[in-house]
């Protein structure tokens, strides 16, 4: 998936003006107001690592902000920055836990370099799906690992939408053994980095904005980006011959909210929860709108652009497991917490996929036959 | 998945008796209320298809209720009535649509009777699984359907929850083929009992209540319930010995809320905005909760109990395919509105599993390799 989209403004500096100038929150807000009490208005910024009102991972914190508004009668206001308007898209984590911001959306592997633990709450390499990952987070111990991970960065995280599993990308050749991904110079993120790495390729850091061009003028030889509906607003298609598939490093990365955790305590216990709700509904709402417009792309993309599917060979594919299962274990030495969080996660993964071995896995066998 | 659970209660008429004494709604309420005027009060009531309290299907509501009464800041409180406190569970759509009771919390095949084009918004036999059904419904053009189905009930239907891929059953023998379905009695609801029948099994209607006894009696030859987290509750495991998946019968229902459609459009947008984005986010609730109980419970099954788990055979299966897209295809001929969310359906499912077969499903694949 994209670590880093263009469209940097220079606007920063306006906007922060701007906003000074509008006011932000008023102060002395008390817990558990009445209803009836003259009503303490908020004027919150969300920034965000997507340009702005970019497709799906964009379109979440834009519903989060409508919900938000028209269920505390517009009492919160929240603004939705994109990339680069008021912070850049790798800031955002810095900017909330300071407060230059009070909410984020990104997703949790960018914050690597403050975190490197916080990389188990998107996805890993050959690990749990969506569905596994959000249940795990709610319902199985992850929300208060997470929770704990960013608590001495004034941070509370919330699941914020799922990509499901992404596509495997677009190479200009075509892969027919382990040995092809030798020496391929691949823009791919994350811990895939590193398993592409130990299997002779190399990892590239690029924009979403470039991708075209470099894989036009040669510059690289394959990228990824997210799925069919993200894919076919780039035009990749356009200058690589085959969209390749399963998406093995990013089988259905978890999007995340940040809200600065002073401010969000300091609400009423009413808006507190209106934010919580507007983030499950909003992560939903990204669930599905990927589903049903990857859907659409990629008919789309096959049946009017030509595009030829590949499935990568078996043989890359357990290599590929092989090295993604290491490059996970060695997490679990960076702290106590990264043990903690590991066994957490290891233990989650083997029973849900027994679990969906007998019930997801079985109906979809199944249903081919 | 249960269709009818038992837990009746001689108390609907004292519960009547209360709850017109307690209040209900004031009338007058204007939609747009501003913040700071003298907020209307609202006292409704959620009226269940299940036992109070009942794990996973029962939690659901339960959610909402809180959410909505936090989010409101009391200005709403909901009261969550189970099957038979205030009116039996299949009676549910009518107590909404007349206004006995404001909201309720079912799923859509249960109303058969009244709109079989209901069945749609379920599960469909061989159909499609809970992601697909949630996207369609929500970016796929399902919503609009559900809608102009309901509209004439003057009720407003919304997703209220996903159990996932349900089990096959508990089977007092083993199956091995076709033939070991004809003439079998299984405990089974909705337009699975059309299939089975042409199969040459039988059918039987039965609470969840009765289950037990039955099985240990013979009275029934099998039966299924739902997923390892609430057949585990019924003790089934001790009167059967062959656990068999996949739930082909229901893979992947959308439980459903329902709104009286007057009493929703007469309050206030802030409150409208609360029980829509409260729904979403209980219906989230739920498909994590069972995927990560399913999952302990499925544990528990195996390793505690010593239950065998059998997958059905692939000729049966295929049989049951054949059949069960045959019953779907019928429902298409019930009215113009049945043949047009057939339509959307069917053209939704194709594009939709093509989809997943290049990205969940093969995902899932390569991890296994």
């Amino acid at each position: 998936m994209l670590n880093n989209i263009g469209m940097k403004t220079g606007l920063a500096a306006a906007v922060l003006l701007l906003l000074q100038a509008c006011g932000g929150d008023a102060p002395g807000a008390v817990a558990g107001d009445s209803a009836a009490a003259p009503q303490q208005t908020y004027e919150w910024k969300l920034v965000t690592a997507w340009p702005k009102n970019f497709p799906g991972l964009g379109h979440a914190p834009e519903v989060f902000a409508e919900k938000v508004e028209a269920m505390s009668n517009g009492r919160m206001k929240i603004r939705v920055y994109g990339d680069g308007e008021l912070v850049p898209a790798l800031e955002v984590f810095n900017a909330v836990s300071a407060g230059t911001a009070e909410l984020g959306h990104g997703a949790a592997y960018y914050w690597k370099g403050k975190a490197p633990e916080a990389q188990f709450f998107t996805a890993l390499p050959f690990g749990m799906n969506g569905r596994e990952m959000e249940s795990w987070i709610q319902y199985g111990g992850g929300q208060e690992l997470w929770d704990e991970l960013y608590e001495p960065f004034n941070l509370i995280p919330m699941p914020g939408g799922n990509t499901g599993v992404q596509m495997g990308g677009w190479f200009t050749k075509e892969i027919n053994s382990k040995e092809d991904f030798q020496g391929l110079k691949m823009r791919i993120p994350g811990l895939a980095q590193d398993v592409l790495s130990r299997l002779g390729g190399v990892p590239v850091n690029m924009p979403g904005s470039e991708l075209f061009t470099s894989l036009q003028t040669g510059v690289i030889d394959a990228t990824e980006f997210n799925g069919p509906y993200n894919d076919l607003a780039f035009g990749l298609y356009e200058v690589s011959d085959y969209y390749y598939y399963p998406g093995w490093h990013e089988p259905g990365s978890v999007m995340e909210f940040l809200f600065n955790k002073e401010k969000f305590e300091a609400l009423p216990a009413d808006l507190q929860e209106i934010l919580r709700t507007a983030a499950e509904a909003a992560s939903l709402d990204m669930t599905n709108e990927f589903t049903a417009r990857n859907t659409i792309s990629l008919t789309e993309l096959v049946n009017k652009h030509g595009v030829e599917l590949r499935e990568f060979p078996d043989d890359l594919l357990q290599e590929l497991n092989r090295i993604s299962q290491q490059v996970i274990d060695e997490l679990a030495d960076l702290s106590p917490i990264g043990a903690r969080i590991h066994a957490s996660y290891r233990e989650y993964e083997t029973n849900v996929k027994q679990f969906h071995a007998v019930s997801e896995e079985a109906f979809t066998r199944a249903r081919k036959l």
